[in-house]
């Protein structure tokens, strides 16, 4: 393809670079306010990105604890293609902490900046120099690879910076690292930073977000030289977080044909980390968040229809994904009438006219439109009449005590049908009831409460998806009772469900 | 301070320009799937974009229907300093509706990649041109101000872009606006496409993120001599959406040394935007995530506290906000004390070691150290034994049908109380009943649950944060049963407002 800035003199083709993941999600990730992995998610972690090909893996930083020990032992034992490393302080004592766990390698830190010399470690430039020295002589003598970083690298006075890499190289470390820890650097600085490093030896690159510039650091970096990029899955990290990994490895290969790791294994390791962290993903968040490769807009819906690269960088199957499109306010006909065919449905072209009208009214009030509600639709405005064959008269639900217990009144093809059952809690004991009344053999594909954060009489938006075979229908409903959101949104899933042209089978039908 | 990327010979100085924003929020942003504004949420977003000093605002599409003229209108009779302008897609009747919700002026969008023009507008590059020219003398006749998008532009084929942008010029447009409308362009890509535009007249730069290039796409444009930047509060749109006004704002602002607008309004509008849309914001969002002036590690937190700046490139207050320090599995002495100190906690340096270590036993097992969590380990600590002043004893709650009704027995003091409340679903009926109880004279700051996505019996998360006066307490409490969570998190809470060494009066105390 082409250079990074339009060739700029000091940086090399991006489209040549070589270069390899570390993969610190465990490490920097991990330290994200809140978040806590235990061994078996560090493990699973760990086997996935290996398995996707990330050269080097950052599993912890042993000083922190014997807990923290525990899972990097962990993860060395796993036998892994990838380096697995510990990060270290400059103190003699993290390394042995390190070498007990087994590690392959340590990324040691050291202050770069004045700032983190004088201020938070109260030494001098000469006395970093040295340790940083010792400890990579100390390192390497016990069999460890060594990458040296230099913390607040992005603040430090530069001709110090090279000083103290050019030393470590001599004392033997494989590799420096330039850090822009606070995420303060601009591409430019970042440029005449890594340069100066690259000049030195092998050069890794770590930066943040907090500019909202982490991939493109990241980029130039490569572009100045460096071969080994830190990053984390969803960019978990400290403050605004660390480079996402798969931003990167989607900026490289998509914009400047550089191949790194396996994509097509970018989202399941995105879901695994945002589960076993439990630091959602936005869903505007780039390659990974939700809507990443959604369209609802009835230009961009039509487009894609055309054509899928009409309104997309780059195909999703590339990082394991599927297209979806949605209705909502901006709903064109070409969506409309994808989102009917999926159902089976004809309409008229006038048909089709007043369904995206309606579909439009209900987008327009700031809500989903789900497949039951464009069903609804068109039921009415074909004037066909759906008989419900399930309705609920009734629901109780007692909760708070050891067994949540509830019972529901179902009106099934308008037969009474009454069943109890109980749960971990009031909506678990009522859909229980509801299943046990209705003997339906379809399966909850999943159950979806918005973060509530209004106050405890907020009103709770609760989305099912319930699906037989082939089939599914998506539902929502909301109400100030989570009870209550919960069963009319799955009597409605079951009974679209029923209501179908070819009905799920229920049982004593 | 410095050039964008080293002084290329092609941008100028970033340090000099002259940039104003035009927030497409209203526009783009709501094009997300999902989302929807009212017109008093517009007319909100409008007038705080405004009292910012954005400089343009796109309240919507007018084509879209009646309900998004409406919200228009409303923009438009708010008498702000911004022009307003609306979207308008290549057809004379788009250009009609804006007239009637009496906008500024007109985003005018034509298709300028061979694969728009010929797959999905089925026309040819001349009949663009052409469409162009007549419907930008048509605007500009009705005296409206007039931006031409080349749609997909960052895929065209940049002689015929130039050309269709000097037509347009030549016809009257205000200004041309290079679209990067997929995410799809590199920086470089970005660099030479804008150099193209800025040559012909006024140019605006509108990038999406799906790259993770968002920002630096933004930057360089300007460096090429844009001065108007497309940006969406929280980078909200289609897909991984647009670039984040806020983060450009601050990369200007923070590594140019290049004011824009008054971005200490930039966390109040990213509230009111993520609380309009719905569209949550993940953590670790550059600039407004709840994390980006957090602080939980030991490192971190120590070096903090010695210095503000020691681990943020620019101040909280910058962005209208404020730092956080939290406590977790890195947890430091620092920390730690700091924490103990808001509850005014003397410890001895040993005790501190122990606390400090619980802290992180806590965290290792992946939860948040609350205050609560905090406040009961120095109690366990110093041996002092704190009586619970309050107790569950007793909890149900029924709900489902038209009452949720809820009662609760608790011992206060060794004396038990009973009280019933109702609400609006079960948890507003239990909490009521526990306040009834206690009659205490103390506020729900907030109450929070966790999204729930692991299906109804999936463990409920809930953290609240009370208060009393200046004294506030956060507990979390976790259950299947989110009736249970809640009240054993309120009741926690309540009891530790009571059991301080100030306690809050209590009826009956």
């Amino acid at each position: 393809m082409t250079d990074l800035f339009g060739g700029h003199p000091e940086t090399t083709t991006l489209s040549d670079s070589e270069v390899q993941f570390l993969d610190t999600t465990l490490r920097d990730g991990e330290q994200a306010p809140g978040v806590s992995l235990t061994p078996t998610e560090k493990a699973e972690i760990a086997t996935k990105l290996d398995s996707a090909g990330v050269g080097v893996i950052e599993a912890g930083s042993a000083c922190t604890g014997a807990g923290e020990r525990e899972t990097i032992d962990r993860v060395t034992s796993l036998g892994l293609d990838a380096t697995v490393t510990s990060f270290a302080r400059g103190v003699k004592r993290d390394i042995d902490l390190a070498l007990d766990c087994d590690v392959d390698g340590v990324n040691l830190v050291v202050p770069a900046s004045d700032r983190h010399i004088e201020d938070k470690v109260e030494t001098t430039r000469e006395s970093v120099i040295e340790t940083a020295v010792e400890l990579t002589e100390y390192a390497t003598d016990h069999g460890l690879w060594v990458e040296v970083l230099g913390e607040d690298g992005s603040r430090a006075d530069l001709d110090f910076l090279e000083r103290l890499m050019r030393r470590a190289f001599e004392a033997g470390a494989d590799r420096s690292c330039y850090c822009d820890t606070v995420g303060h650097a601009t591409p430019d600085r970042t440029l005449s930073v890594v340069s100066r490093l690259t000049a030195l030896g092998p050069t890794s690159t770590h930066t943040h977000d907090d500019l909202g510039l982490a991939v493109t650091n990241a980029l130039v970096s490569v572009a100045a030289g460096a071969d080994l990029v830190h990053a984390t899955i969803n960019g978990i990290g400290e403050r605004a977080g660390n480079v996402a990994l798969e931003e990167v490895a989607i900026a490289l290969e998509h914009g400047y044909d550089v191949e790194t790791i396996d994509t097509a294994a970018l989202y399941d390791l995105a879901q695994t980390v945002a589960g076993s962290t439990d630091v959602p993903l936005a869903p505007n968040k780039a390659v990974v968040g939700e809507n990443a490769f959604t369209h609802e807009s009835g230009i961009h819906t039509d487009g894609t229809l055309k054509d899928e690269a009409m309104y997309e960088p780059y195909p999703p199957a590339l990082v394991g994904r599927e297209r979806r499109l949605v209705l909502g306010k901006h709903a064109g006909r070409a969506g409309v009438r994808a989102g009917l065919d999926e159902h089976g449905i004809d309409v008229t072209d006038e048909e089709l006219s007043t369904i995206v009208d309606r579909v439009k009214t209900i987008g327009d009030r700031g809500r989903r439109v789900t497949d039951a509600d464009l069903l609804t639709i068109a039921e009415e405005v074909q004037g066909r009449d759906r008989d419900r064959r399930v309705e609920l008269l009734d629901l109780t639900a007692a909760s708070g005590g050891p067994t949540p217990t509830a019972s529901a009144r179902l009106a099934v093809d308008g037969e009474e049908r009454v069943a109890s059952g109980v749960g971990s809690g009031p909506v678990d004991a009522a859909v229980s009831a509801v299943r046990e009344a209705l003997a339906i053999d379809a399966t909850l594909e999943s159950y979806r409460v918005d973060a509530i954060t209004g106050g405890t009489d907020a009103l709770v938006t609760v989305e099912v998806e319930v699906s037989h075979n082939d089939r599914s229908v998506t539902v929502t409903a909301s109400d100030a009772d989570i009870t209550r959101a919960s069963v009319v949104a799955m009597v409605d899933a079951f009974d679209r469900l029923l209501s179908a042209t070819t009905p799920v089978p229920l049982a004593n039908d």
